[in-house]
């Protein structure tokens, strides 16, 4: 690491789904600039990144010369990117296997859900446990899905109590950029049980007690949570709307309002020109949240899968860095800059 | 009717997805016989049904002319048909409102499940109220996801006791022969709720405690539940198993033999060389069934929802004309008739 | 008309997929300005309008209860728009029969592709025929479809002269946003022939010999063209990918790049960072592009059905109200307001 | 092979969607038995063979021992099957370079046309060349586009003469069984081309001029082709369809009917009570047939592409094996068979 620099120095390890996002989140702030993105093949996306002005390096020796014979001018390798970064955000597929390369470059690092708990033994959720992770050299946000979950559950155990939950997770089966997965016309259960969900937001809430069930269904663009809550104290849906209303991320959308389904809710998304036309937020139906006798609490919740853990990325590297101690200071200025709304 | 006939003369009214289908299983049963089916239009299936041999109708003069200008045989009206019939299988879309007609022309008539409860004040289940709705005027066999439910929960509450159940429904959009409706690439989650399957089911076993709550998905061929059960006697899940063995139209598929999902399961229909590849039966993974906790059981099933209810209609024909009085010598009647193996 | 403004006032009625993009168009350039959009319907996408800082309007008194009773606030109805614009951008769903109206008041107007060319006996292509357009009083931008087959083949006709035209259109279901239309996994061939993208591309291209065959498959995303020409001068691959490269609103992509399918074509253009991730340019796989003979030319082509013709509704603005005499400075203008590039 | 038998002893080597379609296929013949099936896996698809009576062989003795393990009971190796027939329908995976292993049994063989028409050099087609292929030691029926192809254009040729074809082929993703392979809401241009498919109908008709182009689009039930001809003989659209009237395995469809896509012809193949409710004809839309400028053919077709090479494959045993030298009866004879009407 170099002595004196205005910014951290962010690198992006793995410029797919989530790196590219996280990269354009990260240029967008005023207290990390963006050393680099790190990509394994001189594709139309790696052609994208240099259009951007974002310093691309390759893989390893033999990606940057596959860079050289595109015609794709890299910077350099990770190793050298890792020189002149103070974090790294691995964006890499799971598995990839680079906690040594960070140890020995010595930078934080900042991993991404494919990857088990274990690997880092502590979990990112900014309004959950930010102070937590404030200052450690390696976390992991966890996936898509469990932040989710996080997000509308963590509010309803600290204000009302949860004695148990039962989410069903109505999964898209394959991103939008993908042409190759399925399932066409066809409805896959995930046999094991509980799915890896559940495991997962007790890696960031370790005493709620969660059940996940797993579908995977014909569709790119939002996974669909179908959710259970025994709460511990009895509340009726406008008390449960107000939390949400409250906390930051979550968004109610409305059936009146002609926001049917997932379709709508990324219309909703494209109509609010983000970058992208992400939506950071976790969607929830309004006139979807039932009570009944008193303690049981239904709720549909949507989930923008390539977006919802980029403000949380940007929140963990605050926290990692002690860029700002104060959660809600972090999250609120992650939020103005990608233009999310309280 | 007239007096002397040696099989029972039943009519389909209404010759679309579940017409056709108990159309060909009436026309399959050695006591009974296909009096005629009835369209509103002369279209492929029309021709399709006079292939097959099966006396067409036209549900009104009106209708009736316009097979005549289409060059497609019929026989008469509804009207003339109705006379020539002991019982009618009404399979017309939702709120026909064709009770008055039957009344009129005396005969008994059996419902589908897009009709209320209300319309008939029994509702129809081989396994669960063969007896009760023996020599009725007028039943309803309930919706695909209604018989479906009631085919594996029926078990569970005669043989172990059901404290209380959530199911989750992953709907099929539309129907594989239509080309007009979506939603393409999206989910679509039924805001109000309970969803009306519970209640549905409610109308067969009036003492079950079901919460229904349902999601509409880009698939055709089948819906999938998963179902949260919590029992009254503890049970493993061999026990589980072994009821639903030992019950009809209830398969067991697995997911290690290479089931993974909806698609395989109609794959197998299809192997089975049935009718239309048709799968009457309730499929349920194997490898898909966990308890936790003893009495806390949950697991998947799919539902062909093209004919699912096709052994109840024929079961229901026994019923209401009294041909059988035992539920489980009609039912295994059916089942030979149209292959379902035990 | 009002006497004194610095900037043309433009209204869009019809606040839809077009004509939402066209709003945000229009409030991005400096020579014209946005002076409201109509809206039918108080629903999500017109608080969204409003969010955005658009003045709203209802369609009529009925519509402005409606949205008051909603409480989304409307500054008044279309008459009262019109009032106070120089041009109208007519965005209602077809045969909306509003051109009694825009010559009472008196505007200008622009119309889109599901009108018949006869309602204004001039239909708009920027590269093709600007100048004819200039100062006229009404005018429609042509399709989707439409514009991109003129976008591709205008330039082959000038400089090779074009013999004869096949273009096969696979084309999407319905638009993302829609969660009702299908098909589901179906294919659905348009039996009537030429399909009417033909004689639609004759009505800017009069003299050019062209048939259509229009198939439509369940995706949302783009349309897909396979297209045919027998060229008058023979020539190889690069000098067709040359002529393209020339011209402005056509984009070469490769699969080599891993660009194979609509996916990633639309992957590509959420990487551009544009608003809500449009793809204004027609995209054509310069690996795809094939000369046989010397003088047979196939490729293939995708189309963004959503916002391929809004830069053609802002040069149509600006020939309709003489802002700008020169096609060439209009198109360029338009273009670098909405970041594409040459 | 063994000296006497009454029945011609036929193999199936790969029992998937093609080898368990000519199964039933050869069990239902009365001058040929079913030896028996091979699969290299104990899964469901091996589990309904058994159930159908089928004698069952693994692969290889590898195979074998999974075969035992799972407890699914296997007569043996594709050794020991090849010993005790007469010919081989090799069903596997393309290239899976069985040829020597046949060569050795002294067994003849039916490919499929996943393999290169060199490996035969020989194609067959039961209208086009029958009688060529009487005898043979080897032979391969084309894919399910380019038999569809043939089946339409071969009687055109005959009759009327082919100048040129140009087919593009919509082509379905996958097969309804599968749940792994995408694209979901993405169309796939092939973008080298020809594409193999125009190659391959000259397999069979090499002095066919015809040029191919194939897009994937997300469906699984059928392919369809949008097909141009250029007639060397002027006819209008009645003379075409007496054509098409007159041969065997193409079927007329009409729009006017109802049968608007490829949904609703598979729905009518359900509705025909066929096995697997399969189609093996070719379906032309009757009034998407047009001609223009007296020679010019447009018409679209679709192709079920799980079923249409099986009557096929069955001619292609008796032309094999000798077992009858006129194609007309061959063809009569499997139709008959098979229900496939004049």
């Amino acid at each position: 690491m170099e002595a004196f620099h205005l910014a951290a120095r962010i690198a992006i390890n793995g410029y797919g789904t989530i790196g590219k996002r996280v990269a354009d989140a990260v240029a967008g702030q005023d207290d990390m600039q963006l050393a680099g993105v790190v990509k394994t093949k001189p594709n139309f996306e790696a052609k994208l990144a240099l259009r951007k002005g974002y310093p691309l390096y390759a893989s390893n020796k033999e990606a940057l010369a596959k860079f050289d014979k595109a015609g794709v001018k890299a910077q350099g390798t990770l190793d050298d990117l890792l020189k002149v970064s103070d974090l790294v955000v691995d964006c890499t597929p799971e598995e990839s296997g680079y906690r040594p390369t960070y140890e020995k470059a010595g930078v934080k690092a900042i991993w991404q859900g494919g990857e088990e708990h274990s690997l880092t033994n502590l979990s990112f959720n900014a309004a959950a446990n930010y102070a937590e992770c404030s200052g450690a050299q390696f976390v992991r946000v966890p996936s898509c899905n469990t932040t989710g979950l996080i997000r509308t559950l963590y509010p309803l155990d600290a204000h009302l109590g949860v004695q148990r939950v039962l989410a069903v997770l109505v999964r898209r089966a394959t991103d939008p950029g993908d042409s190759k997965k399925g399932p066409l016309n066809a409805i896959e259960p995930e046999l094991e049980m509980p799915s890896h969900h559940g495991p997962d937001v007790q890696s960031v809430l370790p005493k709620l007690n969660i059940h996940t069930i797993a579908v995977k269904v014909p569709t790119t663009i939002m996974h669909l949570h179908a959710v259970t809550v025994d709460l511990k104290q009895p509340a009726d849906v406008e008390k449960v709307l107000d939390l949400w209303r409250k906390v930051r991320r979550v968004m109610l959308v409305s059936g009146a309002d002609g926001v049917k389904s997932t379709a709508q809710i990324m219309e909703m998304a494209r109509d609010l020109s983000r970058n992208r036309a992400d939506l950071y937020e976790i969607a929830v139906w309004q006139d979807g949240v039932h009570v009944v006798d008193g303690t049981r609490l239904y709720y549909f919740q949507a989930v923008h899968q390539e977006s919802d853990v980029v403000p949380e990325n940007i929140d963990a590297i605050r926290a990692l860095l002690e860029l700002e101690n104060d959660a809600r200071k972090s999250m609120e200025k992650t939020d103005r800059s990608l233009g999310i709304g309280v």
